[in-house]
């Protein structure tokens, strides 16, 4: 075993490895793994994410641990950065063993977010959407659009998706790269057009503000409501009025209430963690006429289910490099020794 | 520019450039470095790491951030790793830009960590220790020892080290490390003579649990104590008496109270912040009879120090190479375009 080497997925690997595997069964093992660690939820250090915010964006780092491993992301988010041809959201993790400390992996994130976000929001559908929901409404139709389209899909026999995007070139990107996929896809010239007759409805924008995406009157009786894009202090999505209609569903409270879309509602606002659902502790859905919204801000032990999956499938599929990232004296003690036997080498 | 490609400094690379440079300049830089961003410490972004701990261990993040650049530290503190055959200590950082939250360099830490920790030690001295020091005892001989050794050397004009390990294999290794460092090397059978005649003592041992490395009547008056051992809950090296007999100076006070020596002592025992000596704000030490003690725990500040002077000469140099991280579509929004397209190609 060659200590000082870190497996390492490149964004050149993991589009490898998400090609050979195939994009739709990449999104059903990410929401399964999803499902079964949110099922152990309580096996989990959990802390809200650390944010650094600026003027025109925030750097976040998102640790948690199992007992056994340990994971972390950095991730960013700036919207303005798209107009200067950047990624709003770039990532990059790492697992580490607990018991030693020592990377396990680093990997690329900003693909493996993009898939574990829809992942995410796919399988809380699962467990949220009504009965025989086959159309879903998708207002943004920016970097994360095709893989919630895809995801929706793939984990919840979605058939039809309606696009609306204030800027219809990020529709027709969307209609291009979902041709094909076997879904029907809708392009609409309004978000009103979008949410006609679909069962759910997905937003995933992403101005750094309060937005009204959707205002009350746009929802009627028994949809779910996946908000995607609401998912830091001062960016929201939805009217208040549509959140105090509706059930209201989270990944990790203490973290949603600063972020999420309830961060528009007062702090002791009933909601429901989607991991006691999951684990059977407290109903989902409760009727067929009840609104259900997953307000989704993304938490690190989403992270953690997908860079558990990419390792294993990593070292299946030997779609990895290897980095020199750790030190590694003969003698541990003798760090300095190594750097002077360094000098000596030809 | 390449967005999508990261600065690495591998392990193999900040050898090659700390040789390159040299040791002893290396020190004397970044000791100058850290200095400069200690003068400025009310710019930084400021947060105790956010620790997870396990029987075994602790794995940390350090972030912090000037407002332009942010930088974070990835850490393990393993004590039982060194019998494994494993560094004790392993880490690695990141810069990024916070106008855009893209990387800017990824770099190993282990070997710029133990330069880091010894260049800060001795900035501490120079300003704490009493003048015209020349001999400082050394006790704990392992992976820190020999950077302690040449920092004093090139930062504080320290002549002579008294070394003193509970393993003296440890001593052993690192007079043979420091023969023709210019240094004058003493093995002591004892930590009472590791001491004798030295006007600094660098306490550095490894253990997770309450030591006793020195007791209250092995310190004289006028002597500066640099505690780096003592450094996460549990884990400290001096008796309690030392610390109440002693000026004591830190470098956060809300990280030190908790992982420091000072953890021995009620929340409101009076300590120094070294920024507020370093900015003339206060006094450092007050006179000959004093004892200073700097207890050292290590900061982000001083990573983030550190990474942007590795930044600064990798680029100098050439020594890193380029690491394909963060995804980089040709249109922002595209992501899964760029997926699509990837499967085309040959």
């Amino acid at each position: 075993m060659t200590l000082n080497l870190v497996p390492f997925v490149s964004v050149e690997r993991m589009m490898q490895l998400v090609l050979h595997l195939g994009v739709e069964r990449v999104l059903c093992d990410l929401a399964a793994e999803i499902e079964a660690d949110f099922r152990r939820w309580p096996a989990f250090d959990k802390t809200p994410r650390v944010a650094s915010h600026s003027d025109v964006g925030v750097i976040e780092l998102m640790p948690t641990s199992d007992g056994e491993t340990y994971g972390f992301k950095y991730v960013n988010g700036h919207p303005s950065n798209m107009k200067k041809g950047l990624q709003t959201v770039t990532a990059f993790g790492l697992l580490a063993d607990v018991a030693t400390g020592y990377p396990l992996l680093l990997s690329e994130m900003t693909i493996l977010t993009a898939l574990r976000t829809a992942a995410t929001s796919a399988m809380a559908a699962k467990w949220l959407a009504p009965a025989g929901a086959t159309s879903m409404a998708l207002i943004g139709n920016g970097a994360q659009a095709e893989f919630q389209a895809l995801g929706f899909k793939a984990v919840c026999g979605i058939t039809e998706v309606r696009l609306y995007d204030i800027d219809p070139e990020a529709t027709a990107k969307c209609v291009t790269n979902l041709a094909g996929s076997g879904l029907r896809v809708v392009a609409c010239g309004s978000p009103e057009a979008a949410i006609e007759g679909a069962q759910i409805i997905t937003t995933v924008t992403a101005d750094k503000q309060y937005a009204t995406i959707l205002t009350d009157n746009m929802v009627g009786a028994g949809v779910h409501i996946n908000a995607v894009g609401g998912d830091c202090p001062g960016k929201t999505e939805l009217h208040r009025d549509i959140l105090l209609r509706s059930g209201i569903f989270v990944e990790y409270p203490d973290q949603t209430r600063i972020e999420g879309e309830i961060q528009q509602l007062p702090a002791d606002h009933p909601v429901t963690e989607l991991w006691q659902v999951i684990a059977g502790q407290t109903p989902g859905r409760t009727d067929a006429r009840q609104i259900t919204l997953f307000d989704s801000v993304g938490f690190a032990i989403e992270d953690f289910s997908a860079l558990r999956y990419i390792l294993a499938k990593a070292r299946q599929t030997g779609h990895f490099d290897n980095l020199d990232m750790i030190a590694d004296p003969d003698d541990p003690r003798d760090l300095y020794g190594m750097l002077l036997r360094a000098a000596c080498r030809p």
